[in-house]
């Protein structure tokens, strides 16, 4: 691997989502050191824009290689609905809320998207992202996880009833930083 | 009035908007200038930073003095929701929708926002806000408008049965720009 991306710093304010990445990294013979300095994220109908913006900012700033991660969930019936915005319409309107605009739909399909933004000082960042497919659930069930978790049902249970350890093996974030670390290691 | 204030370059790929607020600023001596480069709109949960930071980065690439706005609508009984977002949610979910979420709420208030930012080169951006207060309707009213408009019941008609003439002399919109020119006029 490039001696240059051993280093690498990641922007998040989010303790325990660095925690595992830090801890992904570090089998790899990466150590992640945790920024939680407040970079813009911009506005954009999908991840992998924001993503991009936010990590070439911080690396331009910082002078070092960055990573920043993005995620949401993609309902289908709603057309996307509320992608790139997920945390501000978990935070408005909150899951049940959720739940009663998809009452009558019988189209559930949905998925959750990561991004991993990846950038070099002075260069163009590059991209790397991961999905998983499921359905939104007719009622919240299970109390792991976080955000949509409740409401995501995967093979028949929710991300909520799976928790944390299943879902990391599984999730749309393992798939988008198995990705980058496959890119790292050709470099 | 500052001479340098004479000539301002509005922001926006919106042909109408710009059209609106070129022939008020012109009846004040000041000449619009239409830009519809596509500057970055950042995520933040009011409309005041998101303005000031696209204010900012146009004034600061183009050399000039520069105005941008941003609307949307704050709906109390869901926290806000969809505010800086409105656009977006508007398109993904319309106004359908959003009335099937606001189905079992007794309190409808809702209020109508807009932000101009202005921002000279290198300086820091200015915000001037105007808003108006309404009721969310329980169905949608007349086809007046556009987005939330027939949604948004002012004093007992929707801004959709009132239509545009009416609603620029009382509007968020023409409120904020009205706080924009007095300032313009002490400088």
């Amino acid at each position: 691997m490039n001696p240059a991306f051993e280093k690498i710093v990641f922007v998040t304010g989010n303790a325990g989502k660095f925690s595992e990445i830090q801890a992904i990294l570090a089998s790899f013979g990466v150590e992640a050191i945790q920024n939680k300095g407040d970079y813009p994220e911009i506005q954009a109908d999908d991840l992998e824009p924001i993503a991009a913006y936010s990590a070439k900012a911080a690396a331009d700033d910082l002078g070092v290689p960055v990573m920043v991660d993005d995620s949401g969930i993609f309902i289908q019936a709603l057309n996307g609905f509320p992608g790139p915005y997920s945390r501000f319409i978990e935070d408005r309107l909150g899951n049940p809320r959720v739940l009663l605009l998809m009452k009558n739909e019988t189209n559930r399909d949905a998925y959750f998207k990561t991004v991993i933004a990846f950038c070099e000082p002075r260069k163009e960042p590059l991209t790397f992202s991961g999905t998983v497919e499921g359905k939104i659930a007719f009622e919240e069930r299970g109390d792991g996880g976080f955000g949509f978790d409740p409401i995501f049902d995967y093979n028949g249970q929710t991300f909520g009833e799976l928790g944390a350890e299943f879902k990391n093996t599984v999730s749309h974030r393992r798939r988008a930083l198995d990705k980058f670390i496959e890119w790292m290691e050709k470099q």
